[in-house]
């Protein structure tokens, strides 16, 4: 699901937070680990279903971070540049909240 | 994040696709892995929001098929040997609900 | 975007806090009013936006309700009476949740 | 729920399609209306919340156009402008769309 523009936007430096975001990540991990051993021993259904939403809480928590680290940075990179390409990176960011609001 | 309600309430037999939920699970897991090396890789942050949000929609899919277990078997149960068991059912599978809606 | 189960299904008596559920609906149509003057004035965005967040989360805040409601009566109801209609009961709740956790 | 950033902020201009804005307004309106009388008249209660799903797209599909229409002039004007002005308009609208993805 990762497309061919990774290597050619890869931007070091624009993740304000890096150690945070992958301490999270760890710990989403884990989490969901979790949820298959509590599906695969059964465990009561609200149980699992309050972990889900803890998960998914904590995936939205990591996208506004770093839609945040993006507008500032990226799409504020390309308004002071200005043209076409200011225009393009606003289009996607729009694209994407469109995509958390929306799943 | 689990609760003692674990142990009391665990039901075998309710969940009505265990292998479907583990294999996704299982797909989950591998995406979060994923992500986290998008970040420690600094891949393009659109790219890493839109795999978010597909984590986040497997999740709530799961979420949506065991809620739907939860109804037809724990819910229905206690609807049929009704009172205040019935009643309490409701409201717990309401407040989970709640949470899914709200996160 | 009614449909004509609006006639055939109407059941008078289910909906817990009629009286309530009113008052916030009308209590809803003025801030979509207000909305429409926030914009016709173009008054500043990020205001907008939450007010907006705000008529959403009332409006969920309504459907969750509802959907106790139906939990309670005509799901509780069928799963009593049994056989296939528990199941379309079910069926529908299921779908309705999905579109509430999704939209 | 409004703020007295209202006076200050009003900015004339910045809503790219002013009229296409209003007349959604207008629908949703008509359907939190209709969403009363349903009620009143104790529809069936799945249409109700169909309903109450199709008014919370609507708002969504309006916010994402008026964040849209922000980013692209109000935040884009301050990043070019730079300083601690563009850092406050950013986080204001990070604020924003974090509202937008957990309402």
């Amino acid at each position: 699901m990762t497309t061919d523009t990774d290597t050619t936007h890869a931007q070091r430096g624009y993740i304000s937070d890096k150690k945070g975001y992958l301490a999270r990540l760890k710990r989403i991990e884990g989490q969901a680990r979790g949820i298959s051993r509590m599906i695969d021993d059964e465990k009561y259904c609200i149980d699992i279903l309050t972990q889900i939403s803890a998960v998914t809480s904590a995936l939205e928590t990591v996208a506004l971070g770093l839609l945040d680290d993006h507008l500032r940075h990226c799409v504020a990179d390309a308004a002071r540049a200005g043209g076409s390409e200011a225009d393009a990176k606003i289009t996607e960011a729009s694209q994407a909240i469109a995509r958390l609001v929306r799943s």
